[in-house]
Formats: structure tokens, C-alpha cells, sequence
């Protein structure tokens, strides 16, 4: 099943992060809906300090009385299946066309990028049930909104979405660059979790390593490698997005939020190391079970050995007292045979050799374990 | 087969990417025509917000017209195998000796040059039918012009020139700098099929690494491997032209074309991401096997350890009792062959030392597979 | 037992190093005390030139007095049970919630950050008791009191606390900056006797290497290796903290005690150099392990060889002189037997087999140990 | 014969590559010239852009006069077996101790060091005759000359010497910067039929690898990989001495000679990637034969392990109905040798023994190559 | 003896580079004296253009005269065994007293600092007689005085006394800055004898690898590639701490001074180099080593595989002519036993079966050595 999983893993990554663009070479900002993706379902959360104003619309252009209204604006918009609402969105909110590109294309690597009048974000939130997936999320922060493309329903923004209605925390009373913030900061979150369950995995492999290392534990460790080697590769972006967030003076960007966002890179570094460890254990992981096979190996082979070494001999003994020669036709013929003593001086010798045997492999050292 | 595919490229390798000058310390910007390389086709496209205009010309001289007429002017020269031609070109667009030589001899790392009048970029297309090989493109920008030298006819230019043909996108509404960006971005674009292509490979080999792991997939593995190294070293040197392209304030680019050119570097960077995880993949994948070869051998050393070791005794007490001493000689030699149960006690002798080692074998676990 | 501490040492870290909020996404500043923690023990030690004053006290409104009174007041409080005290103490000294809700989740990595009138340093002490143990201390500096965060009682800045009292030193004579700079270097040099542990350890590994190199010293290898891995990230971002506290011009630490800082700083990078140096040993030793384990599977190997190859022919031989084939039959049929010498013939001839052989082992070298 | 070379290779780098002073401790700038250096032989080359003049002098001092007339004249020192010689030319051309100490201890690194009125430049030609070997050549650059000074006869710099008399490119319109350029440019250029040489032998141990593995191409690759350790210590400082050369603005360098040395910057950067590239495949290589031994040693097994387990079990048979035991004893006593089908019953058992063990290998895979 | 050395190596270690405080957190400062220190003695050269005194004292007060008389006063003072002196010299010179701790403390890192009217030096010299070992020279510089501690008598500074003396060089026509510098590339040098000794070590090791590697072997390799690592450890810190002196604007270091020191600087990165490269031949050494080995167990098996598999089966059917199937029961038991030609047949069976088994090994290459 673990090998299972981890070919899924292979799969979602060719769907996930290579680039699908039309053709390779076309004009850049064309947007082409993924035809699988859903179609878009759009959420407007619109509060200030007093108020909060919660709405699933159908209707791109209600978005402007929004707008026009509340202090703070919140569109969200989950799936991307549909280009005409994309579009008109991108008219409305006057988004560049590279970045409507990036929201559509749903593979970019984490980013920061600012337009003369909005600040272009791309995250990516991981999950992990059966198999580890990543959406990628799409933020737009301008003066008076948050404008949010995700690939599907569900995503891990709940709990700022609670924070907003019951009025939690500063977030009502402050701009929407604090929201953008507390969605990445939400993003960033949504890695601990994944982490905790590898971590967990970790654990039972090492203790399972210890106690009874079977074949089926380097699959394991192979697939676990794998899936920290994507969530590294998930994870790294955000560290120099974040740090571009909180160094460069983008004006849409409070001081006092700048702080906040400082806090959200130490997580992200928290996460990168607590992978890089993770990896290290797994290569750790992998080289003692291989030592442990060559030990295993070693062990078999002694046993082998001593038996061999011992029986082969004796068995030759043996079968050169059972040679036909002809005793009768001369006194050099096998005497032995005829002796009074004769089996038990064989066996006597057969003794005599496995002892010299056994004591030439204690002296080496063999017989411990 | 692979392997072969493999050798072909260390050939290619050598042919490609050594820098094959007449003799070593000739005098710099000698331009000497490869032999082997095919003779040049001229390409004009000339075109303003308007129209077009494209045509292919074997004169040399009629190109001043068309730099004289049009807004922008592409000459595209496919083939470099007639310095007289290059040399022409060269003095018709005052380009830089050093700049020349550079376009001749097709084995340069992707760079960007700023000449007084001119910028020079190299960068280098890939391709991927039966066997993996990389191409030259040399990119000339002026005030008015866009000119490229490519080693062959053939590229993956196509989409850019239909864009001009159809007025699709901003193309035919800016200067040569955009022309300039839409040629770079086209050929860091054909990097990602065959991208796609290796990261069906890796998948094909996990799979078959998972089901039934033969001594092909090693070389697979290793061929992958070098190809996954030859494309990192094409690519890589892309990343600091681009961010030179980005970065540096070069006169004949638009402040908005330089926000497609960071586009253009982000996706230069994806690749490098990707193959590098590949890499990291192949190492894994290999260490697998490795593993799995050891686990197999041990397998095998367990089965026959445990035949031999349980065998080996039994067939010498047959042996023993396959001896010829003369029972009639003394009643010390071998009595029990006359022993009204001497055969089957001998049986039980036998059937009592294979259930010892078995339970030795079972006791250590090596019965469990 | 060393894969057990192993074992405990990976719980541990997962209890240690994961941040445990109440839920991710929560709003940032959100103190929730672990009910595991044990109840804050608060206590003062006020000083000045001349004299100082140490409590224990119950009442957080006790400590204005202190701080009004006091050139330098310490506030240290074991244990982070009780989320009620903790919000007090942030009133009183008006902390900043980030650098509280820090306090609490004690999984921080060490750093240094600045608020308008405090800077808020996190440090990590660790112990090594049966296994190793890592504890987070915060530290807040303010212009006339250092308050400090410890997750339980027992702490290594007993000595600190003793060059107050009995005025040894210039702690006595200076400000709070020095006094965090004096916590700062107890907890770095809290690591000093843990690696001279390993180190001691890593001793006796490899004179064990060199006797008997027996299958538990791997997992012992395994082991450290992972300890020392947890120990490099618990002291690396250390180094960045106090290069931070050294380099930038914060107004609340005088350039004296910057002096005091950079010395703590070499530490650090000596901490640093130290483990990197152990890692790379215990790399070297698993290495030689492993090649020791090669080494002995070729003896065994050249052992079963050297005895089968010469006593399995010689057992055919005799096998052959055992068959019944019917003498009186032809004088085809094995007349050997009834020669005279047919015996000494044939063992003459087993001789020479094995003498051959041995010839041959000989001149490859096998009979050399 | 490749072990050898590398054992040769082994020993020249400890004559070639460690410093050799006197004594350690030894003021600076002492001169000790060693005593197996070849006698200088002084080559002058002089020109300017109508004429040229070429002649071998013996003595120093007739050297000012062509510093007078010409406007650049180059000196070609071969062999430092005289001290005087050498002191002299330092003092003519006033040269620092520190350099000349450089030129005399013919090992040092790639490096370029500015003084008030000469540039010292540091570069190393390699050779790969039989063995690959070394070269320094040490470069003063001043206002009006160039010179160089040479372990022994014979070098790259005749293209040079041609270009200069035969008035090639622009050597002869231009000063001593773009001469010493030159001279660079041919050390540099002399790396690339070296690598070329390695490359074909990487080429070949491929696919001998891939044909017939040998236990001798493992030395080989080792080898191999040893003289691309030695090739990559020796051209890695180039890179930044001739960066230096790019960057700093040497008033002794021409802007335009500038560009050049840019080129000449590019070819180090691209044999430095060929030779990482070529460790690379080295150590690909390596593994893959290692893979291939553990594949061999698995196949012998195999084979081994097949035999074995079939034969030892059919032997014990054959033994059991070749004990002697006593049939007239008691009808207990191996009646089977009565029957009248016994022989063909135990050869039907040995058949069915056989198929069953036969059956278990296919099972398991083990019969397939 | 080889892996004896390599203990000693890490309990000197142990001894040498754990800073031992008196305890963890004392105050900075304190001057604890090792008991295991030899008492100081304390040597002056005293230096002008024209005069030199040199003396051995004994009253730390006499050296004040020197200060006021002499341009520059040399006062090495080798022993570290009384706080009492030490403590003397601190307040004569006005040493800080974190300088004072780390002379006294000698297990610091090369380093750098620099204080209102000195700079403190700290650079380690290495030895190797039997055993690797390292000793921490501290320097202070001032205006007009160097004064070094060192841990014992015995140095490798004997040169730089002589050119004192001697007048030899610049040295006694500058000032204390030259002498500094001096000393320290006096320390450097002293690493190149050492490397010389390593490098004839891996030479003897290679050509005892390429004739007959032994067992031994790998516990050489792998005692040098501890000994590499820790002459890394104790080189690298001084390329900073060089690197700093060159650099940074020192008032007390002349301009000229500054050439020697880059001189210096360039030394340590070339014995850093040859570490490099020398601890990569080590780990190429033992990868060789290891497939030699695997090499050599192949060709075992091999020849075990080879006659196992041609004498088993041989065996086996002598065993079974070997059987006592009684032949007067029935024309089915075992008729071959009274053919004519039943033994010559059974004979010609054997060949056939082991020409047959010999064949096969041809096919398949096992034939070949």
C-alpha cells in the first residue's frame, strides 16, 4: 500500500507542477480554463469594524458595490474551471495579465510579485489524507481587498473566516493587508499538521527498524523521502516570498502588519528545518537498515559456513570408509576395515576433526552470536 | 537499447559542448565555418502595428532595406555553414567580433553581453526525439532589430512567428525587446515536454522498480541521471542571464518587457527545481534497488543456508552408516547395522537433527520470508 | 538500551520542536497555556552597585515596586501553566502578543527580535540526563529589567545568579544588557559539557570499532548521529541571533557589552564547528563499520570456499570408489578396486586434488588472513 | 598502466603542488632557486604596429634598450635554475619581492596581485603527455612590456608568437594589456584538448562498462577522477583572478582588453563545468559498476544456490539406500531394497524431490536471468 | 599502531579543543591557570634598525623599561601555568580582559579582535611527531610591542628570532606590525611539512591499495581522514582571521604590511585546498577499497560456485550407484550395476555433466578471471 501511495505521489506530481500551458511558445496571458477544474463558486466577505457582511454571489459585477461600501473586502473564488469569470474578475480588480496567467496555471512555485496597484501572492497549502496533495492559492491584496483564487472547495482558511465573524483578535479593525497576512499565515499553518503525521511515520519506522526490519520498510523509507523531498520543494518558496513581504517597503503593507509577516517567515524556516531533519533521519534511517542486512547477511553466512566447514569433511571421512576396494586382494587394500576398533577409531577421528573446526572458529571469534 | 541512448549522448556531449576552435590560442574572434554545418537560410520578418511582412532573401545587402522600413525587423539565419555569409551579417548590424565568435562556435553557456549598440544573448533550445540533444540560439538585440542564428532549421519558434502573423497578444504593438522576450520565453518553454517526458521515465522505472526490479533499470537509471545532468548544465546558466536581463538596466528594454523577462526567470527556475528533484528521485530510485538487490541476495543465501545446513548433516550420518567396517571383525565396528531397528532409529537420528536446525532457523526468524 | 534513548530522543522531539496551537489559523497572540506545564514560580532578584534584593513573590502587581526602585530588576518565572499570570506580566511590561504567544509555544527557534522598548531574545538550553532534553528560555530585555520565560524549574544560570549576590565581576556595576548577555552566555556554554559527553562517547565508540566491532555499535552510531543532528538545529539558530545582537546598533545594549556578545558569538560557531566535526566522525565510523563488516564476510567466505572446494571433490572421489557396480561382471567395472594398491592409489589421488587446490588458493592470495 | 599513471600522478603532486621554501619561517621574498630547474633561456619578442624584432639574449642588461625603443616588448623567461638571473630582471624591471618569491616557487594558485606600477598575474598551463602535469607561468604586466617567466621550454604561446609576427587580429595595433590577455587566453585554451582527452576516456570506460565490466576499469575511474580533482584545483582560481582582472578597474587595463578578458572568464567558467560534469559521470560510473558486481555476485548466487539446493537433498537420498544396515536382521531393516520396484520408487523420489524445489525457484522468480 | 594513534588523536581532541571553564557561567574573565600548565618563562628581543637585546626575565615589572627604550619589544612568554603572571602582563599591556580569558582558555578558533589600543591575534600552530597535535599562539599587537602567550616551550618561530638577530630582510628597519605578521607566517608555514607528511602517507597508501590492500588499509584511511578533518578545523578560522587583517583598515597595520599578509592569507587558502583535495583522495582510497573487496568476494564465490556446482551433482550420482537396491529382487533394481560397460558409461555420464556445467560458466563469462 505505502509503495502504492507513493506512485500516486508521483502521478500528482506530473499533474501538479509541471506547467500545462496551451503550447509551449504562446502568447504570454492567455488564459484557458482547465477543463477539469470546477467551476468557480464566489465568497464575499466584506467587515469593518462594526459590521460583517458574509455572501456567496453569482454575479461578477455585484463585486463593485462591495468594493465601493465595506473597509475591507474578501472575494473568494473556488475553482477555476469557468475563463469568462475569470476574465471579468481580472477587469474589475485590473489584474495583470501575467498574474491572471499564474492563477489559471496552477503550478507556480510561491512568489511575491508587485503591480503598480496590487501585490500579486502565489501559495501553496498542503493536505494529506491517503495521499498528499497541494492546491495552490492565489492572492491579490489592494487597498480596500483580498481577492482569493483556489483550485477547489476546502481549503484551511476557516479559522480567519471565524475570526472575522466573532470579531476575534485585531482583525476587524485593522486593513486588508493584516487579512492577507492571517490567510498566508493560515497557508504556512496547514504545514504543521502534515508534519506531525510524518514525524509520526518516522517514529514507527524507527521503532519498527529496531525490532523487526522487514523489505517492506524500505519502500516505506523510499516513499517518505519522496514526499518530504516534494514538501520541500513546496515549502522553500515561501521562505524568500515572505522574506520579500517583510523587507521590502511595499506601501499596501502596514509596519505594524510587517511584523506579523516576520512571524510567519520564522515559521516557515521552523518547517524547512523540521524537513531537513526529517530527511536526514530518513538517509540515516535507510543506511542502518542496510547495515542491518549486511549484519543479517554476515550471520547467515557463518552458520553456513560452520556447518559446511564441519559436515563436508566428516562426510568425506565417511565416504572413504565406504569405498568398495577389494580387501581381499591385497593387505594394502582398507584395512582399516578389519580392525577390532576400526568404526570407532573413524568416528573418533570424524570427533577430532569437527573439534579442531570448532576451535579454529571460537578463535576467530565466530561461535558468539 | 537505453544504454545506447546513453552512449549517444556522451558522443553528443563531446561533440556539443567542448568548444572546438581552429587551433588553441588563435587569435580571437577568428570565424571559422564548421564544415558540417548546413548552409545558411535567411528569414526575414518585418513588422510594425499594422502589418507584416515575411519573407525568406539569399542577399545579405537586401536586409538594410528593411531595417531602414520597418519598426521591427526578426532576421533569423538557420545554419552556420558559410563564414562569408555570417561575416556579412556582422558588419551589416556592426556586431562585436568576440560576439561572432561566440555565434559560430555553438558550444557557449546561455550569457547576455552588452555591447554599445547591441545586447547579446545566448541561449540554448533542447529537443528530445530518440535521443536528447541541445541547439544554439544566438540572439541579437538592437534599437530596431531582432537577430537569431540557430545551428539547424527547425526550432520552437513557431508559435512566436504565428503570433506576429495573427497580431495575437501585445506582440506586434511593442518594440524588438518584447520580440526579443517572446524568443527567450518560447525556448525556455520547449524545456518543459521534455521534462514532462523524463518525469514519465522516473514514473515508468518506480513502477517497474515496485513490480519486478531487473538488472536494465540500473542503466536506465544511470542514463536518466546523465541526461538529467547534461539538461541542468544547459540550464542553469539561463537563470543568471535571465536575472542579468531583469536586474541590470539595460537601455534597449522596456521597464514593462522586464516584467515578462521575470516571468520568463521564474519559470527558468521551476525547471531547475524540477530537475534537481528528478535527480534527487534517480538517486533514490537507486539506492532502492541497491537495497532490493541486497534483500534478494539475502533471500537467496537463507535458502540455501537453510537446505545445506539441514542436508549437509543428514547426508553424513547416511554416510556413516554407508561405511564398510567388518562388523564380523569385532563387535565394536558398527553393531547397530544389525540391530533389529537400526534403520529406523537411524531415520529418527536424521529426522531429529533436521527438527533442531529447523527450530534454530525458526527461532532466528530467517523461516519468515 | 542506546536505541531506546534513541527512540525517546525522536518522541521527545516531536513533543519538543512541533508548535502546538490551539488550532493553525488560530488568531495570532492567542495564549493557551499547556496544561502539562507546570504553575509559574516567580522570582526577583533586584540589584544595584551596592546592594540587591531576592524574592519570591506571588503577586504580579508586586513587581511595579521593584522595577521603580531598581537600576536593574530580573524577573524569572518557572513555568508556563498559567495563562492568567502570563497575561499580567505582559500588561505590566507591555509586551508584544506575537512575543508572548511565542513564550508559550515553546518550539521556537532562537532569535532575536525588536520592539519599540523591549527586544525579545529566545535561546534554547539543553541538558543531558539519561537522554537528551532541550528547554526554551525567552528573555526580554528592557532599559532597566531583563524578564525571563522558562518552561520549568532548574535552570543552568545558577552561576549568574551567584556573581549577583556576591558582586563578582562588573554585573553588579552594569545595566540589564549585561545581565542578558550573561543568561545568554550560561545557556551557550550549557552545551559545552553535553558535547564533551558525545565526544566522550564517540571515544568509546570507536575504541570498540577497533576491538569488537559488534551489530549494536551501529544503532549506537544511529543514535548519536540523530542526537547531534538535534543538537546542530537547537544551537545553529543561535548563531544568527547573537550575530544580530552584535552587528545591528540596538540602543538598549551598550558597545561594551556588544564586546561581551561577540565572545558569546565565537562560542556559538565553536558549539557548531565541534558538532559538525562529531557528525562527519560518526559518518567515517559507520563507513568503517560497514567495510569491517565486508572485510568479514570475505574471510567467512574465503573459509567455506577454501574447505568445500577441496573436500567436495575429494568426497566425489571416494563417492566413485563407493559404487556397486558388479565387478565379476566385465573388467570394465571398476577393476581399481580389486588392484593391489587400488586404495593407496586412490588416496594419493585425493591428496593431490587438495594439494592442487591449495596450490592454486595460495597463489591467489586466499590463504593469507 | 593506468594505476601507474595515477601513482605518477600521486608523486608530481607533491613535487608540483606544495610550496618548497627554504625553511619554513624564512623571511620573505628570499630567492632560492632550485637546483633541478632548468638554466633560464631569455627570449625577447619587441613590436610595435610597423615591425617586430625576435631574439634570444643572455644578457639582462641589454634588455633596458628594447624597453626604450619599442612600444611593447614582451620577455620570455624558460627556466628558473638561476637565482641571479632572476634577481636581476627583478631589479630592472623593479619588481616586489613577494612576486618574484611567487615566481621561484613554482606553486602557487592562479592569482592576480596589483602593485604601484606592474599587475602580477599567476596562471597554470596543463599538459597530458603519458601524465597529466602542470605548468606555472607568472605574468608581470607593466605600461610597456610583459613578462614571463616559465618553469621549462616549451608551452602553448606559439599561436601567440605567430599572431604577433605575422601581424594577426589587432595584437600589434594594441599595448601589452591585450599581449598579456593573449597569453592568458592560450593558458586557458590549453585546458580543452585535456578535457576533450578525458572525455573520450569517460566515453570509453562507458561502454566498456556497458559491454564487459572488468575489475580494471574501477582504478581507472578512480584514476580518472583523481586527475580531474587535480585539473579543477588547478583551473578553479583562474576564475577569480581573472574575474578580478573583469571587475577591477586596473589602470594597466584597457577598457576594450576588458571585454576580452570577459571571454576568456566565460571559457573558465565552462571548463569548470566540464570537469564538475565529468566527476559527475565519474562517480555515476562507479556506481553503476558497483550495482553491476552486486548484480553479478546475485546471479553466481543464484546459480549456486539452484544447484546446491536441488543436489545436496538428491545426494542425501542416494546416501540413505547406500547405508549397509543389516537387512537379515529384522524386516524393520530398509525392506525397500527388496522390492522389486525400489530402485525406480527412489528415483521417482528424487524426481519429484528435484521438480519441487524446481517449482519453488520459479515461484519465486529465481529461474529467470 | 596506526589506529592507536588515531585514538590518541581524539582524547586529544578532547584535551584540546573543549574550552574548559572553570564552570559553565562563571564570569567572563575569570583567569583560571590549567595546574597541568607549565610555568611561564619569559623571553624579550628588543629591536631597533641598528640594536637587538634579547633576555630572559623573570620580574614582569622589567618589561616597562624595554617599552620606553626599544622601537619594538618582542616579549614571548611560553607557559600558561600562573594566573599570577599572566595576570601582571594583562594590566602592564592594558589587555581586555576577555582576551586575557581566551589566552588562558587555549582552545579558541583562530580569530580577530580588535580593542581601543590593541589587536589580539589567536592562531594555532600543528606539530606532528607520532601524533597529531596543535598548539593556540595568542598575539598582541600594539603600537610599539607583540607580545605572544604560548602553551609551552618549543616553537616554530626559531626563524623569525634568527632574522632578528641576523638582520636578515626587512624586519628590524619596521615595525611591530611586520613582526606580527612575521610570526603568524611563520605559524602558517608550519602546516606545510605537515601536509607534506600526509601526502607521502596517501601516496604509500595508494600503491599499497594498487598492490596488496589489506585489511589494515581502511583503519589508516580512515585515522588520516580524522587527522585531515581536524587540520581543517584548526586551518580554516585563520583564512577569516587573515582575510580580516587584510581588509580591514587596521591603524596599527601598515599598508604595506598588508601585501605580506595577503602573501600569508593566499598560503591558507592553499593549504586549505590541499586538505580538500587530500580528504577527497581519501574517500576516493576507501571506495576503491570497498569494491576491491566486493571484487575479490565475487571472484570467491565464483570459484566456490564453480566446483560446488560441477561436484555435487558429480557426487550424487556416485551416491546413487552407491545404493544397495538389492539386484537379485528384480530386473528393476539397479541393472546398469552388471552392464558390461556400466561403469565406464556411469563415467562418461559424470564428464558429461561437469563438461556440460563448464559450458554454461563459459557462456556466461565466470570462466574468466
Amino acid at each position: 500500500m505505502s509503495h502504492k501511495s507513493h506512485r500516486g505521489h508521483r502521478r500528482k506530481r506530473m499533474a501538479g507542477f509541471i506547467r500545462r500551458r496551451t503550447k509551449p511558445g504562446a502568447s504570454p496571458g492567455t488564459i484557458v480554463a482547465d477543463p477539469e477544474s470546477p467551476q468557480p463558486v464566489i465568497r464575499v466577505i466584506a467587515y469593518g469594524p462594526d459590521s460583517v457582511e458574509e455572501r456567496q454571489i453569482h454575479d461578477v459585477g455585484k463585486l463593485a458595490a462591495y468594493l465601493a461600501k465595506w473597509p475591507v473586502t474578501w472575494v473568494n473564488i473556488d475553482g477555476l474551471g469557468s475563463a469568462e469569470v475569470v476574465q471579468k474578475v481580472a477587469q474589475l480588480f485590473k489584474l495583470h495579465r501575467l498574474a491572471i496567467e499564474d492563477v489559471v496555471n496552477v503550478h507556480q512555485r510561491a512568489k511575491v510579485e508587485e503591480y503598480s496597484d496590487h501585490l500579486f501572492i502565489v501559495a501553496r497549502m498542503v493536505r494529506l489524507s491517503q495521499r498528499l496533495s497541494s492546491e495552490q492559492i492565489s492572492i491579490f491584496l489592494g487597498s480596500n481587498f483580498v481577492l482569493t483564487f483556489q483550485e477547489r472547495e476546502g481549503d484551511s482558511l476557516e479559522p480567519v473566516r471565524i475570526r472575522i465573524r466573532e470579531k476575534r483578535g485585531r482583525i476587524r479593525g485593522v486593513g486588508p493587508d493584516y487579512l492577507a497576512y492571517a490567510i498566508l499565515d493560515a497557508v504556512i499553518d496547514s504545514y504543521f499538521p502534515v508534519l506531525e503525521e510524518y514525524g509520526e511515520r518516522l517514529d514507527q519506522m524507527d521503532e519498527q527498524l529496531a525490532l523487526h526490519p522487514t523489505r517492506d520498510i524500505v519502500t516505506q523509507i523510499h516513499a517518505t523521502r519522496s514526499d518530504l523531498l516534494f514538501l520541500r520543494r513546496a515549502v522553500w518558496p515561501h521562505r524568500e516570498a515572505l522574506a520579500s513581504l517583510t523587507r521590502d517597503q511595499h506601501t499596501l503593507i502596514d509596519r505594524e502588519t510587517r511584523i506579523y509577516l516576520r512571524d510567519c517567515y520564522d515559521h516557515t524556516i521552523q518547517i524547512f528545518d523540521l524537513l531537513e531533519t526529517d530527511r536526514e533521519l530518513c538517509a540515516d534511517m535507510r543506511d542502518l537498515y542496510l547495515s542491518e542486512i549486511s549484519n543479517r547477511m554476515n550471520e547467515v553466512m557463518k552458520v553456513l559456513t560452520l556447518i559446511a566447514t564441519i559436515f563436508i569433511p566428516l562426510g568425506f571421512i565417511a565416504s572413504v570408509y565406504g569405498m568398495n576396494f577389494d580387501t581381499s586382494a591385497s593387505p594394502w587394500n582398507m584395512p582399516e576395515l578389519h580392525w577390532e576398533y576400526g568404526y570407532p577409531y573413524s568416528l573418533a577421528l570424524m570427533a577430532l576433526v569437527a573439534a579442531s573446526f570448532l576451535f579454529y572458529f571460537w578463535r576467530r571469534g565466530w561461535l558468539k552470536r
